[in-house]
């Protein structure tokens, strides 16, 4: 995507604010096709496109958890009310369903894509905004939810040509840790959970050590016991269902969960695209079981999406209880791989017509005929001003054009137009209504 | 479109933000079904889509011209930068333009569908933001480019099922009004010209003689004589290019360029649907010749689409001297005037396959079908959870599906799943795998 380029002199900055895009005709032209292969895979799941405004009471997002989304937040005081541009959809859905809770017939299935603003510092081509496809299932308790989101994040993957195994997907259950510690820290504190598990995503970067110093700091939200600590620790190393089983309290509804789905994904065809990982736990508070993440299988990429079950979401917000499991696909890592992939089409403008009036006496001739075309639907280039041939086909061959209808003097005279077929290199002379001559 | 509705206890607002729209799945078909009308014609016209940040410099937006959009800026101060959501999209599309001056080929035909907004009272279910469809053409000084922008929106309105008469575009030029004080107080104010034209605009609103007190002030910006603003309000009552022409000057180019766009028009069909109207000025600095602005022919709505020509721009944001000319088509007066006329259609969810498994042991026999459907590319709703199979065959039914796949004990023991077709009330088995039996 495209950076504007300098700052001219008098004028107002040339450049979009620093970490946004903006969006030429070829970036464009990719843009949507990412979003067309998104929204024609949601259809295909039988999901419905909402959306919401891109700016929502700061309340909606601000959560206490010690997120690094929350602490990242665009917000700002406009005329008393205290607004933010959202960083994420699933509040702006959550609201939503909320609203018509009522009226709503469960379990529904939403998608969106929708623009989200992150405050980052610019590092590692970070950007300050990013589009994400969120595909969501609210109302259904069990596994199959998860199981049917991925099976629609693994049929988007194969849409934008990605082969099986170039994308892998790993995925935990946030159930397994709330288990072991429920007749500990939980039976005591359970909104600790959050933010415990909000400590515990930040592993991959702080280490173990750092870790379990946060979760027993006595100045901590968290204050796990040494040993509770430990329990965690080890349980994050599980990489099977198996080994996962080693740690889990007998009759583990969150294991059994994990096998059901495991079923469902063998289904779908992907089981084995989707390793179990007992260190994923999601850097978002809200949410409550399965959760997962898709990389590159290099593993040199950031994460291209991720998700998890949010039953508790609707009555934080002042809801009734209801549970809800959705996925965010962004534009930016996914565009990465795309390109490294030499897998991004030639996307061109697609012109089929290019209309020519040679001078200002055949200008009402050429716009009959460019209307006469785009009536049938073709999408057709009148030419503005004066330009000489050369340049007329020149430019109608660069834009992918099928045909110049070329009007003169000569045509204008006795009522036609010449026809240049620009593949075939032949041309005929038709009259200004498409008749034949 | 619709309203959150309430606000629970302990929670955050459901509302979204006063002025602003949630898009629940009924309201956004709606909107995704005028997007594409306005994609389609902006296509088969030959412009290319691109897009800018929603969240700009508010430099770019800040002009000192006295007119309502700036006055309504939504702006902030964040992290010591002075940011604003765009109230228009032209101002980001200029600094598009002028950040590839060197290297675009002009002329360009860019259009954008770009969310804006503006703090506006809210009176007369004005709301704070709205979408735009914009067109323009950058790089043409002729009036083939208003021609050719007046054709598309003709045809956008045709496209939305809108009889030829029952919208109107109001035309005029600045140029008349700008040639007329060229000997006056633009020969030692050329700077007053812009605000001079927003004052004027107000007309409709404050009448012609606060509008001549406004134009005389000794205290006001642009302080013309009485004699000069008598003539001007005088010119502003014609009602066509004969009566224009008693107030010109000898040899008036934007005369001549009126006539000929008439000429032009006249090849589009649709002269007759443009009347002009020297009334028309426009409350926009920018417009430096041409406007219009198209209105329901009952008038009994405000302002449909407007637009005009704004040839000095670029060199007011800093870049070179380039025309331009476009148009911004709303998405909330079409939306009223569509609902007066009855004219939207009924849009519903366009499920083509239900896939419904009776128990727990034949969801995996169940995502198999809906795996195999949609790998056709049909649009499938998987059930899930445990449903009766009257509300499966009515939620099926509601939502336009032509089949049913039901998977019992009784299908799962023969591998086969029955299909029943809901408009020919018939049934039939078929394999697993879609062979029949």
């Amino acid at each position: 995507m495209s950076k504007g380029s300098g700052k001219q002199g008098g004028g107002a900055s040339l450049q979009p604010p620093r970490g946004t895009r903006d969006f030429y005709p070829e970036d464009m032209r990719r843009r949507s096709w990412l979003f067309e292969r998104f929204r024609e895979i949601a259809l295909r799941f039988g999901f419905e496109e909402v959306d919401a405004p891109m700016v929502e009471h700061a309340e909606l997002f601000t959560r206490k958890a010690g997120e690094e989304i929350v602490e990242q937040l665009y917000h700002f005081e406009l005329h008393d009310r205290h607004l933010a541009l959202r960083p994420e959809f699933t509040p702006s859905l959550a609201r939503l369903v909320i609203a018509r809770q009522g009226a709503l017939r469960f379990p529904i299935r939403w998608f969106a894509i929708a623009q989200n603003w992150r405050y980052e510092r610019m590092t590692r081509g970070r950007r300050r905004e990013h589009y994400q496809w969120n595909m969501d299932v609210w109302g259904e308790p069990g596994v199959e939810a998860e199981a049917e989101l991925l099976g629609a994040m693994f049929a988007a993957l194969d849409g934008l040509g990605l082969a099986r195994g170039q994308v892998k997907v790993r995925l935990n259950s946030r159930g397994l840790l709330e288990e072991s510690l429920r007749g500990g820290v939980l039976a005591d504190r359970p909104e600790v959970f959050a933010p415990l598990c909000v400590v515990i995503d930040k592993i991959d970067k702080i280490g173990a050590e750092a870790v379990t110093d946060l979760l027993c700091s006595a100045d901590g939200e968290v204050r796990l016991t040494s040993g509770e600590a430990e329990r965690v620790i080890e349980m994050l190393g599980a990489r099977s269902l198996d080994e996962a089983a080693r740690f889990t309290t007998p009759g583990s509804q969150a294991l059994a969960d994990l096998r059901t789905l495991y079923d469902l994904l063998d289904a779908y065809g992907i089981a084995d695209q989707v390793p179990f990982d007992a260190s994923v736990v999601r850097g978002l508070a809200y949410y409550t079981g399965v959760v997962f993440e898709a990389f590159d299988a290099q593993g040199s990429l950031r994460a291209i999406a991720g998700g998890g079950r949010y039953d508790r979401l609707a009555e934080t917000l002042g809801g009734r209880p209801v549970p809800a499991v959705g996925f965010g696909f962004g534009d930016a890592v996914i565009g990465e791989l795309l390109a490294d992939e030499g897998l991004w089409p030639e996307l061109g403008r697609e012109i089929q017509d290019v209309v020519h009036a040679f001078g200002p006496e055949e200008k009402t001739a050429a716009i009959r005929v460019a209307t006469r075309l785009r009536e049938q639907g073709r999408r057709v280039e009148l030419t503005l001003g004066q330009s000489k041939l050369k340049r007329v086909l020149g430019d109608a061959d660069k834009a992918g054009a099928e045909r110049v209808f070329l009007i003169g003097e000569d045509e204008r005279r006795r009522g036609v137009v010449t026809v240049r077929d620009l593949a075939r290199q032949t041309e005929h002379e038709e009259s200004l209504d498409g008749g034949s001559r």
